[in-house]
């Protein structure tokens, strides 16, 4: 039900998963509310947690929403994954009330995979689930995410880079320094690449990029911000003239694939590590392609048995 | 003395803020490194403090350093305003070590200015000279940024907005969210525009965006690695081949301007708000043009009674 393109384009996604990459999609939702379901099976609930209400009150009131729906779904095996492109607070709340965290995890978070053009994507956590962290929870991030980057883009010994203001161990608040001393432990069970600044984020070298969830956030929204910006910008300059218009038609070609590369929608959403089953958060401005791209990386994520390799990966600690 | 493309675009830029705008330059550093002065009048000192230097250590032991000796200089009075392309640490070290708080102010903090184009700039507070703040010190923050925005830019009662990661009071870190609470005061001093998010911060609608220094110095390098990543990518598909060269000879007028604009040296440099004298900090790749544009700011900005403006803005907390 969620994102703002919902039902229409949700639910051409989720056929498109069906037919061309033959995943068997469950809908879940207010039949009145989805409409056509294009021929694919519904499992019909009464109501709707909005993208603006408050995600833990309407958790806990909506007991029979999509969302909190879904998350049993998985929970009682007739899903191996969730997707979702609406309310991400509600999402992460009733993923982790229904799921369960796995145990001697500390806190769920988000990684968001980040573009490396011309490379496999770098992965950002947390994104935005958790504003405040402790540094035995940012330990836990790395670990799951080193995994999540295993499993997802196939990546051996992934390396963890740790978000500062400079390279030195000495930068950044006590959270940061903390956290830096328990990566450069060697049982970390991480490959701790150091400190990386916002200007490596795009093109990162670190596979993964660890951070509390407010610095996470404010940085993922700043680069798609600034990509936004001036993308727009560079296309509003094409339509200038004839000319302009002409020269313009000769570089997009050129140009369309990159600015896809860089968009986030391409990546397949974001995954909430750290619970026991799989829920993928997809871009609250889905269209039909990203909702498919989230399909497939839920379903390859939880046939590569994902929920395993974290559950590995924070016993390492 | 400082600055990678140090000394030849350092004393150019001032032989221009000389020549061009009438700006009397005092250079300081060690003869033998600044080599030819281009007729400017050159303060002799013995030492440098690196690029690469422990910022704290470098001012304690170097007395005679170009940055402890220019902050003297303005101590003095010999100088109405500093300017450094150098070490941003020691900068502020020397600065905040030789000409003192303003009384009352609690800590001095960076501002930057962030591009608007097609209007002023806004204005980022704290771009990082304190990882760790309290809702107090963003106050403060934003008082003086806001008198500094109108002090550089003649804005009429700049809005402010709180960096976070959603629009409601109730988002982010607890010092955001008490800091909030601080601004929206009928006795804050300042015109609060409320939440702003990463994405906003290019193209800002707030005239000012305060935040802690550290998620401040990750938002910045953020916003600059990410526009320099995509504008380096578009100007190499330029260069694909004859005809995508003579496609983008048709656009390079339009976009160099934009580019140009967005550039971080366009900007004239950051200034540190809360000490008793005037001191610029330059972008470390300050070429003789962003020297010459830093050189007026802190010019102008003296002559505007900026220290003046700025102790008002505190005493009315």
């Amino acid at each position: 039900m969620g994102g703002d393109l919902s039902p229409v384009e949700i639910v051409a996604g989720a056929k498109r998963a069906s037919d061309e990459l033959g995943i068997k999609v469950l809908l879940v939702g207010p039949p009145e509310l989805v409409g056509d379901t294009l021929g694919l099976e519904l499992f019909a609930c009464s109501e709707v947690i909005g993208m603006d209400e408050d995600p833990a009150g309407g958790v806990r009131r909506k007991k029979d929403s999509s969302l909190v729906r879904s998350a049993e779904l998985v929970r009682d095996g007739a899903a191996c994954a969730m997707v979702s492109a609406g309310n991400t607070g509600a999402t992460m709340g009733a993923a982790l009330l229904r799921m369960g965290r796995i145990k001697g995890v500390h806190r769920p978070c988000i990684a968001t995979p980040l573009p490396r053009p011309g490379a496999i994507p770098s992965v950002l956590v947390d994104a935005g689930a958790n504003a405040e962290c402790t540094p035995a929870m940012l330990l836990q991030f790395a670990q799951m995410a080193a995994a999540f980057s295993t499993a997802r883009f196939a990546t051996t010994n992934p390396s963890v880079g740790l978000l500062s203001i400079g390279e030195e161990p000495s930068k950044g608040t006590p959270l940061v320094k903390e956290t830096h001393a328990l990566l450069s432990s060697p049982d970390s069970g991480v490959n701790f690449f150091g400190n990386v600044e916002g200007r490596d984020l795009l093109g990162a070298e670190a596979d993964v990029i660890v951070t509390d969830g407010f610095t996470g956030n404010v940085a993922l929204k700043t680069m798609e911000g600034t990509l936004r910006f001036l993308l727009s910008t560079i296309f509003e300059v094409f339509g200038t003239n004839d000319e302009t218009k002409a020269a313009s038609n000769v570089l997009l070609p050129y140009l369309a694939p990159i600015a896809a590369s860089l968009d986030p929608e391409s990546a397949g959403g974001a995954m909430l590590l750290g619970l026991e089953g799989v829920c993928i958060i997809s871009h609250g401005s889905s269209s039909a392609t990203a909702m498919m791209n989230a399909i497939r990386v839920g379903h390859d994520l939880a046939a590569a048995g994902i929920t395993d390799a974290l559950r590995e990966a924070v016993g390492a600690s």
